[in-house]
């Protein structure tokens, strides 16, 4: 196993976790299937979505049970440790920022090798990143993430352009991956732990 | 007409009613058009989404016409016979569960056939049979079937499984059909009348 | 370019800023990133769906990066004359009615040149136009447009069918293209108009 696919692998735990942690925190008398549901679709939804619109085939997790048992395994580790890992929000957070700054930049590069031109290979590194949460709270009714005031998908975005930048300044590419993912990771934790936010859209209005 | 084309546009007819007369419920002033709109999305989503993650294609309401004259038919018949149908919720039920019952073994059988390994083919007959109603749900910005309390989604997991096991135990194919979609029917029906729930996620919970 | 081809970017361009402004007037504090996002998926959200569901690959907007370029300035514009635009709602009404009316005639003919039946081709042609807007109201928390009383989606489903109708008769395709788009406008105008509606779903109801 590559180191590249243990970060994947840890990023699709934590996707799993918070999408099953989020349904019961919202209904407290959420049962196993329900959350375990939620779970699932946060963690496989943002690669599917990625993969469906490129129109790759099989999807990731598809031809690759073990993401389905690594799934499973989170959903469980989650229920049995619910209220620790509710105690733990501040690692939790550390642990979603290396998930959505690993999916990008994967996300992206699976995307380039797809042929896809450099501007749609960005997107779909995000998308890869953020389209899980947002399916997830899509069902749990809840406002998606990409609209909360914190940056989030924004840095996913800058992320993939630096990468794409250094890239076509032929830096190498393990090189080029780890500092991207740091780049979204430092991104994310100052704009968390200094309360940024992008400008308002409406800015200009009287 | 095999018998098992007939029972899946019996599923197709109940999905189709339920998604209409749902979002007319909701809505007491809905017009034709968003009552069909619902009832279509509901008839067809289950089975569009297992064969979008497939990559199986064409989509079968999309190569068999018939389909769609099927839930137009079962729209205009829900609104002929509003109220009736609302006071038939009993049997509505009966027929909702062998929907979802019908549907689940489908569309495990269609991942099998794809080549998708037991466990995917499992989940995908489950999306098969609620997935149609979870997009009713979105669209309707109800509390997704899901969430509900009662059995509903895992008693289609566990029938799939329970096909998995007799198949490999090389019970013969119409006796395991038939068996599977009794025992979903049957838990189905247990979890309704008695109020069964599967335990909950927070238990641990201090 | 030809004409339909500036017309489509004249639909994404008004879709794109339905999407930014839809966002921004729901949550006032709504940054650039949300408002883009929206726009961004309402005016690829219709077109992507009906590719994935026929199979048709790769998505346009994929294939053709000038689509997100138009969008990305569209959604520029309106964060700099939010205001003004917001004061333009009449205008506007005109701009998304040509948009639905050349998605739905755009939407159909590509559903028909990649083989499927009529009837699924209107279907798809409604859906191009209208799934984009769905997607945005899923993400905004809103009622789908869909469900709103004004005639809407079922005048997109009209004009497919009417074109389908002079094809059928042998009608030269350049003049039933603008026939078709002339209809779905007037039918949407006059129900904007006159307030019309279809009938209730469930006027049989005692």
């Amino acid at each position: 196993m590559s180191i590249q696919y243990i970060l994947e692998l840890i990023g699709t735990v934590v996707f799993a976790m918070s999408g099953a942690l989020a349904v019961s925190e919202k209904d407290k008398d959420q049962d196993w299937f329900g959350a375990g549901f939620t779970g699932f679709v946060t963690a496989i939804g943002g690669g599917s979505l990625r993969d469906i619109m490129l129109g790759s085939y099989p999807l990731v997790w598809i031809q690759d049970t073990t993401l389905l048992y690594v799934i499973i395994a989170a959903i469980i580790c989650s229920g049995l440790f619910y209220k620790w890992l509710l105690n733990l929000r501040r690692t939790f957070l550390l642990f979603d920022t290396l998930g959505i700054s690993i999916f990008t930049i994967v996300g992206m590069e699976k995307a380039l090798s797809l042929g896809a031109s450099p501007e749609i290979a960005a997107i779909m590194g995000m998308f890869s990143a953020v389209m899980g949460g947002v399916i997830r709270d899509i069902l749990t009714n809840e406002v998606p993430v990409l609209f909360r005031q914190e940056i989030y998908a924004s840095a996913c975005l800058l992320g993939a352009s630096f990468y794409l930048g250094l890239e076509y300044l032929e830096v190498e590419r393990n090189t080029n991956f780890i500092l991207s993912v740091f780049l979204i990771i430092g991104i994310r934790l100052l704009a968390v732990r200094y309360n940024l936010s992008l400008p308002k859209f409406n800015r200009f209005r009287e």
